[in-house]
C-alpha cells in the first residue's frame, strides 16, 4: 500500500525543506523540458461546484505521474488529495490528504524565487499580511536566507500580533508587528505580500535599492496587492508559470504595461538559462501563480521521506 | 480525516452486498437524471502511459462528487484510487485505493443486471472464465438469487478445478468444473460469460430458452467473447452506458448487426421505465461496459459503513 500522509504529517519543521528540494528538482526539469504539466481540467456538479484536477509529472530520469484534485464544493473542510505513481513501475507511491500541501507547496515555490533572485546577503524581511500564506512564506524564507529579523503589518493589529509571536517562536529570530505597511517594507532585503487585498498595499518609493519582492496575493488587471509602479521599478520579473498568467479568466495585472513583455520564467532562472540579478542595488520581483506539477512533485520526495527530513 | 479503505477492507463477504446496493442506487439515479457521468479525461506521460480520470456523482438529495483514477503504466502493481465528496458539505467522505474495487464494481453491475433482468426462479449458473472477474461475477449473481449449482469451463483444467474449489466453499454450494463450455451454459439458468477470449466461447444453440447471459469480456466489432448469434437470439439486450457502447476506440461488437438499436439502458429497466423480461422462456443479454459513477457511489457507501455491512 502507498504511503499516505495527511495535515498532522507534514506539522514537522522538515517539511518545508523537503518542499523547497521538490521544487527546485521540478524548476530544473521544467527548464530542461522535462516537466509535464498540462492545462487544468475540471467538471462541474451542478450549482454545487466542481471537482478541479491539476495533472503533472516528469519524464526522463525516475519519471513519475500524479495530480493534484480539490472541490470547490462551500463548506469549511477543504481536503485536497494529491498523488503519485511511479511511471516507471507503476507503483502508486504515495498520497498526500488534507489542506497544508497547497500551502508549503506556495511557500516552497517563493524560497525557490529568493533563492534566485534575492541578493544573497538579504537579512531582513518584510512582511504584509497574517494569513497562512504569508506564515508559510516567510518559514520558507528563512531556510533559503539567513534572516535576521522581521517585521510585518497587516490590519488587524491582533492578527500581526500573533503572527509576530508565533514566528518569532518557529524561526528563533525577531519579528516586530509594525503600525504601517512602509515600516515593514522600508527597510527589508524581502518582501513578502501575501494578502487578500484587491488594491496596493505599498508604494515602490518606500522600498530599498536591492530587494527582492514576493506577491502571492491577488494579481489580476482589477484586483492587485502590489501596483505597477513596483514592477516597473523591477530590474527582473519573474513567475513560476508564464502560461498560468495568461490562463487565468481575468487578465493578469501587467498584461496591459509595457512590464508583462520582460517577465521571464523562474526556471529558466533555476536552469540558468537566464541570469539573475545583475547587481547589489537592483530591485527583483517575482509573481507567484502556481505552477502545475509541482505539487506532484513535493509529494513524491514527501512520501519517499515519510513526511521526515532525509538523515545526513 | 475521510475513512480510507484498501484491498484488505474489501475482502469480507459483506463488501459485495454493499456494492450491489451502491449501484441499485446509481442505476435509480441514472434513471432520474440524476447521475452525472461525463466522458473519461486522460493525460498522457510520453511513451510511458497515461493517468485516465473517470469522474462521476450525482445531485439531487444527498449529493455527491469523486472520481476514480488509474494509470496504463507497465507494471503488476495497477493501484486505483476513488474518491468521494459530499457536494452538501464539501467534505472529502472516503478514499478507496487499490485494485479489488474496479472488480467488485464491475461484479455489482452484473447482479443488478440479473436481478432485473434474469428469471426469478434461476437456480443454476453456467460460468466460463476462471479469472478475477468471473469470480466476482458469480459471488454478486449469488447474492440476488437463490444459486443451488454452478458449473464453470475455462481453457486449463487446473483453473477451472481451482476455481471451483475456491467458490464452491465461498458460496457453500456444488460448484463443478466441466470439460467443455457447452456443458457449462446447457442448463443454465445464467450465464456468466467473463473470458478474454476475441472470438466467441459460446453458441446460442447450446442455450436454454429463458437463460439470461452477462458478458463481461471483449466486445468489440473484431474481438468478442460472444457471437452475434447470442444477441439475435435474445428477446432483450442491456448495456450499463449506451454512451460508452458507442465512445470505444474500436465498434461495439453488435455495431453491424440490426440488434445495435434495440439494446436499452439497464437504468430504464431498473427505474421501472421499460419493462424486464415479458415471459419465462425469453432469453435476455446483458453487456457490462462500466458506468461512470458507479465506482464513486459504491466506494461512498463503503466508507459510510467502513467496508462492513451495515447493522440490521
Amino acid at each position: 500500500m502507498a504511503i499516505i500522509l495527511s495535515d498532522s504529517d507534514l506539522d514537522c519543521g522538515t517539511t518545508m525543506q523537503i518542499a523547497i528540494e521538490a521544487i527546485e528538482e521540478a524548476m530544473a526539469a521544467r527548464s530542461a523540458g522535462a516537466l509535464v504539466s498540462p492545462p487544468r481540467h475540471s467538471v462541474s456538479f451542478g450549482c454545487k461546484g466542481d471537482l478541479v484536477f491539476t495533472v503533472g509529472g516528469t519524464i526522463g530520469e525516475d519519471p513519475i505521474a500524479g495530480f493534484r484534485v480539490y472541490g470547490t464544493f462551500k463548506g469549511l473542510r477543504r481536503e485536497q488529495i494529491v498523488a503519485v505513481w511511479s511511471t516507471e513501475t507503476a507503483e502508486l507511491q504515495g498520497l498526500v490528504i488534507g489542506s497544508r500541501l497547497g500551502d508549503i507547496r506556495t511557500g516552497a515555490i517563493g524560497a525557490i524565487a529568493i533563492r534566485h533572485m534575492s541578493s544573497p546577503d538579504a537579512r531582513t524581511a518584510g512582511v504584509i499580511g497574517s494569513g497562512q500564506q504569508a506564515r508559510t512564506q516567510l518559514e520558507a524564507a528563512a531556510l533559503v536566507r539567513r534572516l535576521d529579523r522581521v517585521r510585518v503589518y497587516s490590519r488587524h493589529e491582533q492578527n500581526r500580533r500573533t503572527f509576530s509571536a508565533e514566528m518569532e517562536q518557529r524561526l528563533g529570530i525577531p519579528v516586530e508587528p509594525v503600525a504601517s505597511p512602509r515600516r515593514a517594507v522600508s527597510e527589508a532585503d524581502i518582501v513578502i505580500c501575501a494578502t487578500t487585498s484587491r488594491t496596493p498595499v505599498m508604494e515602490a518609493a518606500w522600498l530599498k535599492p536591492g530587494v527582492h519582492i514576493n506577491t502571492v496575493g491577488p494579481k489580476t488587471v482589477d484586483e492587485h496587492e502590489l501596483g505597477l509602479d513596483v514592477a516597473a521599478a523591477a530590474h527582473l520579473i519573474a513567475t513560476d508559470s508564464l502560461e498560468q498568467t495568461q490562463a487565468y479568466k481575468a487578465p493578469f495585472f501587467l498584461s496591459e504595461s509595457s512590464d508583462a513583455a520582460r517577465m521571464v520564467d523562474l526556471a529558466a532562472i533555476v536552469g540558468g538559462r537566464l541570469p539573475a540579478r545583475q547587481a547589489r542595488d537592483q530591485t527583483t520581483l517575482f509573481c507567484s501563480v502556481g505552477l502545475a506539477g509541482t505539487e506532484v512533485l513535493a509529494s513524491k520526495l514527501l512520501a519517499a521521506t515519510g513526511g521526515k527530513a532525509p538523515a545526513g
